[in-house]
């Protein structure tokens, strides 16, 4: 999680993607399917974003496989294949191929026709959103990668969870500058944030959960046990819950109703008392010099951001900052230091490869 | 504002939209322009937007080009036009015939190939944002409208105001079901919720403004005069007002980079002294037959909405409400009951009448 001190033990990025693979495969996963999930996982370690990384690895991708509830070598099916448009259907699979494959389809299409636009349904978990955004900035092309989840989100004024986190990512590349790389759940936290509350034994804040009727909670066991998260802009409409709510919606319609896939509250496989569930993707790549000159639109996006960057912070705060910079700035700290491994999933990491008759992750400590 | 008592005042759609026209044709601006005008102000009306509505048609508009800071008849330039995109140059004309011009041209685009977007630059206030997604998804498209504006808002962590409340509105067409409508601002609230504080003599909600050196504060003086806007999530982190800074720099990026027109601190007129400023907007329009069967589509979204409107409130809500119901609900009664006119909003409008030499808005009062 952004914000917490990095664990001292460390792994690096080469070492940890090969234990992905050699996980993955272990469970009968294709050598290149592996390797998306193991990019997906890597890159959301190395943005900080550890609770996106290896930490899932076994949970969220080897023990569904190992139950039958993900399909290690799924059929994937082109719905719809147009000249802007494109639909898959992930077969049940892991979503990090399934996201990797839709996305090079719509960055396809961009490049033929200005814009590509894709959908995956019938699929899993498929990491950080910001992933596939990126693939596009890294073509020059603006991206966009949205998925649904499995729901764990009330609606403004509502006491049911009926939608998940459902996260936006777009990525819009610069000049000079790094690109700009919004990625946000369209809920004020992520579920991980309660855990980490109950964790250190500290309230709620107001804004992030309620409790089983729908009533604003500050207390991290009653939100995780049979609570939910709020929408971003928090309780009720006052400070813009509705507008969060309405995102989260629009999230699901894309990647639910548009895609063909399942939405709303049977976005989820809850019999099987598993984490993820069946879930939808959308994306989209735009072309820049499709619509405007793509060097003067470089340039000025790296103006627009340093006036953003250069622009008098709040007493007490040493800089304002752009989307995308923090984790920027984590991925060329943790490339140099190595990839920070929580010491407990290190140990769990351990289990697993005992348990698939792997070799471990080779990791070391760092001062 | 949308959860106000309406005025008691009233006049008929047809009459509210012939006064605009009139005051619009008294400066000179074409008969066509002042009609498009008089659509998207009557629609705010309507959908219970009272800020966004006739109560703006002097300050923001007619006064803007008495004083030859808007044009009245201005030259419009394509700049770009391409199977997929368009860009326009408004030439510092009214914001509302410039953007149903683009979003008609992204219409067309989508109904061609699958997908249309298109820039504004060199645009005034366009009204609400809803109005021109609206017009995609009347046309049975999934539509997209953002335009930038005024710098109102810090950054997060930041002292001074960098973006505006820049709006972002999707509208998608379903079946039975009215059409789901997202309008928001980036921010928390807008500045007329300062607004609306002061004049009840009421404190500010945590999450919404800062006063001059960025530090959140609940004096709607001090927040009006020297102080600023939060993005949507409220001050600093905790509760993303990271996301809501992020959305509003994305819309700024689109609207401002993208279209070659003025961006961040720079979009904005202050020598005027006037409301608003030179902007630029984005559109977007989206052919769900492109991608999956239309009819299955529509079907899947009212199961959707339907879901969301179902669930079970939060005890003393009445019910669950999707984006767009509320304002929908306006429109119905208000077409029924006769557009609500602020009565200090009528004086105004009598008096500009008479400078103007114009017959003056048809009024009732309802009970």
């Amino acid at each position: 999680m952004i914000g917490e001190a990095p664990s001292r033990i460390r792994a690096s990025e080469a070492d940890e993607h090969d234990f992905i693979v050699r996980a993955l495969t272990a469970v009968h996963v294709r050598n290149s399917d592996a390797r998306d999930v193991a990019d997906v996982l890597v890159a959301a370690d190395l943005r900080g974003v550890e609770s996106h990384g290896i930490a899932r690895l076994e949970t969220f991708y080897v023990r569904r496989i190992e139950a039958g509830v993900v399909n290690a070598r799924p059929a994937i099916t082109t719905l719809h294949d147009g000249p802007t448009q494109f639909a898959l259907d992930a077969g049940n699979g892991l979503g990090h191929p399934a996201g990797k494959y839709a996305m090079r389809k719509a960055i396809e299409k961009a490049g033929e026709n200005g814009v590509g636009f894709a959908t995956v349904r019938n699929s899993n978990h498929y990491g950080i959103a910001a992933y596939y955004a990126m693939m596009a900035a890294d073509d020059g092309l603006i991206g966009l990668s949205m998925t649904n989840s499995t729901h764990l989100a009330v609606p403004t004024f509502g006491a049911k969870k009926t939608t998940g986190t459902n996260p936006i990512a777009v990525a819009v590349p610069a000049g000079a500058h790094p690109p700009f790389v919004l990625d946000m759940a369209t809920t004020g936290v992520t579920f991980g944030r309660l855990e980490v509350s109950e964790r250190k034994g500290k309230p709620l804040k107001p804004g992030w959960a309620v409790d089983a009727q729908g009533r604003q909670t500050l207390d991290p066991v009653a939100a995780k046990t049979t609570g939910a998260l709020l929408p971003l802009g928090g309780y009720g409409v006052d400070n813009g819950g509705h507008k969060g709510y309405g995102l989260g919606a629009l999230v699901d319609i894309l990647c639910g109703v548009l895609s063909g896939g399942l939405f709303a509250t049977a976005a989820d496989v809850p019999e099987t008392g598993m984490h993820g569930g069946i879930v939808g993707n959308f994306f989209g790549a735009f072309r820049i010099g499709a619509l405007r000159d793509e060097d003067a639109f470089r340039r000025d996006l790296d103006r627009e951001l340093e006036t953003f960057e250069r622009s008098a912070p709040v007493p007490g705060a040493e800089r304002v900052m752009t989307a995308g910079e923090p984790e920027r700035e984590n991925t060329e700290r943790f490339r140099r230091e190595g990839v920070p491994i929580d010491e407990r999933v290190a140990e769990s990491l351990d289990a697993l490869a005992d348990r698939l008759h792997i070799a471990k992750l080779e990791r070391f400590t760092v001062d």
